[in-house]
């Protein structure tokens, strides 16, 4: 499969490389060629003139739990420890492997919508999301879910052999675990020794909520980060979601790790969690991505709202409107964000690089006039901007509509069936 | 002109009416039927299939200065005072009543995108304004802007008959001036009277910034709230823009005078201003309505942003998730819109009101699946789910296509061309 994008303005996220207009020819998932010089004479299977629209890296979702689209709207307006305790987990236990597949599909197709073309998913019964993001196309990267309700860490390390294997597959594997609070020393001492085997990073929900901390220090003595580290879980790194509650101490221990954060803001401020203190981050050179949560704390998943939200609530926290630039923004969803993940290759817009990729319509009222491309798409950019996104090499959303091959219908009518059932 | 939607969702918005499936039938700008058991036998000149997508009145942008479209993303990350001083006011000054034409009528597109059928327009040289509602077809009511810097109180009265002259105008007028720190003792006591005259309420920015409220308190030894009132300003009530920065005297004159206030939570954000205590004012059975203030500012016009932050903030805010819920908000976007800007008859969908509506495409994972409507709206939605908007009876907007018989591309060409002389 050999395509061609043309008539083009390109951002391609590199350091210090401006917007310019040109071209990119893509063969079997990777860049060829992108520039202002193309080899011509070659013959396409597809051609696609961008109108002089801008092509840019695709966003990572560095955060989320894409089958709980089924609780979307369901239980809104609690604290997220009843939230999680009264409605998701009962809730949860009914969902079977099918049930997983099609509440994934229907994360993915609104993924595209929103310009995602990678999801850092933290979900049980991995093997069916594998299924819901094969038969799209489209890329997720598996994060260990362990905790004490579930999930033994030789599963994990099987888990963790068989995503891996195949570095042409769409899916890969982060070693990973549901929350400290939800996890008991043993079993965190376990994912220690197996991140140490492989010399791996470890990813986990981190100081979400206030009470979390609280009763973590009640427990050991120590905060989140501090008690995890010290059972060895970030000897080799790691990337903790959410990270809004955090001391002193706590930045050290993260810089000096090489731990990256993934922020939620949207999810933070409806649980009322709290903000994170995403420029804090920033100055201290950690480096930060940015996640949607799942559909049911969200609601939505939607990188748009994220990105104004990861800079609006910074400038008004810290008391300054220049606090988190447009390009960091932008680096956070669309380059850090594949860091997280491990997708070495997914990163900026390369030859020799990943075709994962989306054209942001500029030909839309809340991209003019066109002053700065960059803080056009993050302080007034929506999903309506997205006229296509491409995984892989593979465009699968465009104008508007699904093109991996299955009708939104259908996994529309699966998903009410399964709320339906489950949730009455 | 008659036009018929049937096979729709409808939520017309009246206290505790559910929404139920029906049709609308419309003539002449205005909703003849609404229900259940609709009239047959009818020659309609239109009919609209809704699909099974929801039907509500259209959003209300309570606050805005539209023609600054000009301005998005080009003077971004600055202090308030510094950004208008430096920045948005040497530009303004170049402008022309066709550039505020052309910048106005991109600003409508916008509007359309998001679902907006009204805006609370606030700008000099409004004849311009108006040919530009006008051609459109959109539904504008402009506030007086008067300050040190430009206009008369004879002016505004004259402006103020002339577009409340004809009650089948897309256009109408408020008494309204610019700011407290922008406009001298004489003249507030002017506009006061011209106030008491038509027995009319006064709109204008109030209480954004720290630094206003502290330099008037310095000036004047009262807030600005207090010093307008003792004034004589909100003798027949009034409209302040922004309210973010209130003490508790403050709260007891905008409820004793039965003041509306409009929050603009993104722009407030991004200049670092502040956040507006909206449950507090909802709390207080103060009317609430919703702005995106100007492009310049926020920069987008997107009123599925401002209501997700016109919730999500009071939530982390008041360290209560379940402040500020979803029905609350769509009222204060819909409803109290419309009453801010006097606009009886464009308040909810009945028999009689202006057809003043929008379809949302729940045929969108991000609507998907179906528990709560309100709920998906508010914190799930985007401009993508904007399948239609009409206004006083016309269809403007529908599937992404702009149908008020101007290309966009005429209006973009206009806008660049005008930034680009302004701004270089």
């Amino acid at each position: 499969m050999k395509t061609r994008i043309y008539n083009a303005r390109i951002l391609t996220m590199e350091e210090g490389r401006d917007i310019f207009r040109g071209e990119l020819q893509i063969e079997d998932g990777r860049i060829l060629y992108i520039g202002t010089s193309p080899k011509s004479g070659e013959a396409w299977d597809e051609e696609i003139d961008a109108g002089g629209n801008l092509i840019m890296p695709g966003f990572k979702n560095a955060h989320t739990h894409s089958a709980m689209t089924f609780l979307r709207s369901y239980a809104d307006d609690m604290k997220l420890q009843e939230w999680l305790y009264e409605k998701v987990f009962p809730a949860e236990a009914k969902l079977t492997g099918e049930d997983i597949y099609w509440l994934t599909k229907l994360a993915i197709m609104e993924y595209l919508t929103s310009g995602i073309t990678a999801a850092f998913d933290m979900y049980k019964l991995k093997a069916h999301s594998a299924r819901a993001a094969q038969e799209t196309g489209f890329r997720m990267t598996f994060c260990g879910d362990l905790n004490d309700f579930g999930g033994t860490v030789d599963d994990m390390e099987q888990d963790y052999l068989k995503y891996n294997e195949d570095p042409e597959s769409l899916l890969s594997y982060r070693i990973g675990f549901h929350a400290e609070y939800t996890t008991n020393r043993k079993l965190m001492e376990e994912i220690a020794a197996l991140a140490g085997k492989y010399k791996a990073p470890v990813c986990v929900h981190c100081s979400e909520t206030k009470r979390e901390v609280e009763e973590c220090r009640e427990r050991t003595g120590m905060t989140p980060v501090a008690y995890m580290d010290s059972l060895g879980l970030f000897r080799h790194g790691g990337v903790l979601f959410h990270g809004v509650h955090m001391d002193e101490a706590d930045f050290d221990i993260i810089k000096e790790r090489g731990i990256a954060v993934v922020t939620n803001p949207a999810s933070n401020l409806k649980l009322a969690s709290g903000i994170a203190p995403v420029k804090r981050y920033l100055d201290l050179g950690i480096p930060m991505a940015i996640g949607t949560d799942g559909p049911a704390s969200n609601n939505c998943l939607d990188m748009f709202r994220e990105m104004f939200l990861a800079t609006g609530l910074q400038k008004v926290v810290c008391d300054d409107p220049e606090a988190v630039p447009a390009m960091d923004v932008l680096r956070m969803a669309a380059v850090t964000g594949a860091e997280a993940m491990g997708l070495s290759d997914c990163r900026t817009l390369t030859a020799g690089s990943r075709a994962d990729l989306i054209m942001i319509d500029l030909m839309q009222p809340n991209m003019r006039p066109i002053h700065n491309i960059e803080k056009n798409i993050v302080y007034s950019g929506s999903k309506q901007n997205i006229k296509m996104t491409m995984v892989n090499g593979k465009v699968l959303y465009r104008d508007g509509a699904f093109l991996f091959g299955e009708s939104p219908e259908t996994i529309y009518e699966n998903a009410e069936r399964i709320a339906e059932r489950i949730l009455g």
